[in-house]
């Protein structure tokens, strides 16, 4: 059991010797759960001791770590997958490598890398990892971007690369078209000269989300209510129905979304904001033989770890997209870390259009 | 519009002239419906006229067809795919070549030839249709299994091959097993060594209905309620979770089959009985990975309409299931043809165990 807590902490322990109130300056600190529930209430700010450096290891210096929707839902206990207990929370981000290990070939101090699986605990200031554990990415990008790179863009990149074969000109159609990963399949389809239809719930600044969202290089945004609505087949006039849809929510908007798609076409499911089942009409499958499909990324890395070339190109193909501005970071509120607790309560909020990075 | 239903009729038109009450000794008569509506009430027994025999063309004198739900669906008007009328009903059925054009090649008069594909209208004594729409079959097959062979157990053989790769020992679960295509699935699984696992709905005569499908070779019998069941985990110590989940009802039986399916596993959907939409939640896509597809014969058909050899195999393959007793006909009751009416009524009955077949 305190084997399993300690894997889970990667490296780091919480020393519960050390008094809290007058951590050691410098010392390494991290936002650590010991049991699932609200994060704002089971989080705490604790300074964490660092595993010795073993010989395939890497001394991290966190630089900035998104909040994620599967942050929070890890927290709560929700989650498809959990850590054992006590954990550092967080998924993703990036840091800058300090000291590696003697038998580390791929990193060096001064690197930047993020993190190659779910679960590596990223809330933290500081940490010793695994050197498989780490991908390195390039210090010519943004580091917002980098610290939002592992889940949403590569989410938005597989399931626009691994379902149906789109060429420029094809459309694409999602909802939750807000959501980080909303974002970077608009700006990924984009590049590739695919048409985007993006769904989003109505507000009360819808026009002022439109307009980010096209400047993004959305070709339509729309909210679930027109989705419903005849004036829907406007949009068909110019672009062709979609082959593919991105279904993050669930419910009526998946069962609606399902209705614009293209005979032999597949809607894949990544997401269930509305808490509700997909609702197919049987005549859907027979008659206009679409095809319902899942992603989660956790799953696809797991199944391609030993395989990376195929990581590789898409990274590439992701920091090209970054350099050439054509992929930036999500709408973001930059956080100092002992302000975690507004961070995550901002984050919990419905209809956040701006994420929320911790920085270290 | 004379030309469509002309065509319709595939060669055989609806004399206005002949007297109803006293057709010709042995003249053409088939099942006629001028619209759409309840079969019994819109269906009227009438002398066709036959076509001249052109250079491409076959006569053929009918032996036997089935009332089969989706010829009901389609009188009714509610089917995907609907006949111009005035139409002669039916879509499958075994009949015999009379004579044939001088340009016909692979058919001479005496062999037995089934549909190639839906609408050829086979509630009549005779007609006369281009070759292209007629396959033939072997004569040493019974009667009952030629008539019913060209919709449900190609749909049977098509699924169980189509969508998932299946070993000896692996599993297949399936709902409304009593149907024509369950019962060919129990039978086709059963002799590739697949394990079936088969879902109807309670009824009154139950056990009798699960001796029966046990005899057709199914591995286990269970009804909808027992699937919502922990005892369903007994079922798994001896066979492995089902690859693939056949769906013929939708509704809570299709969410419930889902729940059994292994990861990565597939269903398939091929009806909808109970008139609801598949529901299914968004955590089996994304941390199931499972796979939602649809089938429709008519469609496989028009698809593989130029490709003659992966026709030939499943026929072939199927041919041979039934001359060693493993495909047999699904239970039928034998009707002649001027007893359509109370033949229509009982195959339109709910929890109707026997297939009505006309015989000419």
């Amino acid at each position: 059991m305190q084997r399993a807590a300690a894997r889970a902490l990667r490296g780091a322990r919480v020393p519960s010797a050390r008094p809290r109130s007058a951590p050691a300056r410098g010392a390494p600190r991290g936002l650590v759960y010991g049991q699932h529930g609200e994060p704002p209430a089971v989080l705490r700010l604790k300074d964490l001791e660092l595993a010795k450096l073993g010989d395939s290891d890497v001394h991290v210096k966190m630089l900035a770590a998104p909040i994620n929707p599967a942050d929070i839902n890890m927290i709560q206990g929700t989650y498809a997958l959990l850590s054992p207990l006590p954990a550092v929370g967080g998924n993703e981000g990036v840091g800058e490598v300090l000291e590696v290990g003697r038998h580390v070939k791929a990193l060096e101090p001064g690197d930047w890398v993020i993190p190659a699986s779910t679960s590596l605990g990223t809330w933290r200031t500081q940490g010793v990892f695994p050197e498989e554990a780490l991908l390195k990415v390039p210090r010519d990008i943004p580091v917002l971007c980098a610290a939002t790179l592992s889940v949403n863009p590569c989410t938005a990149y597989r399931m626009l690369a691994d379902f149906e074969t789109l060429a420029p000109g094809d459309s694409v159609i999602q909802n939750a078209a807000n959501s980080g990963v909303g974002q970077a399949v608009i700006q990924i389809a984009k590049a590739s000269g695919i048409k985007t239809i993006n769904v989003v719930r109505d507000r009360p600044d819808l026009p002022k989300l439109v307009e980010r969202l096209m400047a993004l290089g959305a070709d339509h945004v729309i909210t679930e209510e027109m989705l419903r609505k005849p004036e829907m087949k406007d949009i068909f006039k110019n672009i062709p129905k979609p082959r593919l849809a991105l279904n993050c929510v669930g419910g009526k908007s998946a069962t609606e979304m399902l209705r614009h798609l293209q005979p032999k076409g597949t809607m894949v499911t990544y997401g269930g904001m509305a808490k509700q089942p997909v609702m197919v009409p049987v005549s859907a499958f027979i008659f206009r033989d679409v095809q319902l499909r899942g992603f989660w990324m956790t799953q696809w890395r797991k199944e391609h770890a030993q395989d990376p070339q195929v990581l590789a190109s898409m990274m590439d193909a992701l920091f090209q997209l970054i350099r050439r501005g054509q992929l930036s970071a999500p709408a973001c509120t930059q956080v100092p870390l002992q302000d975690y607790r507004a961070a995550l309560e901002a984050a919990m909020k419905p209809f956040t259009s701006s994420k929320q990075i911790l920085l270290f």
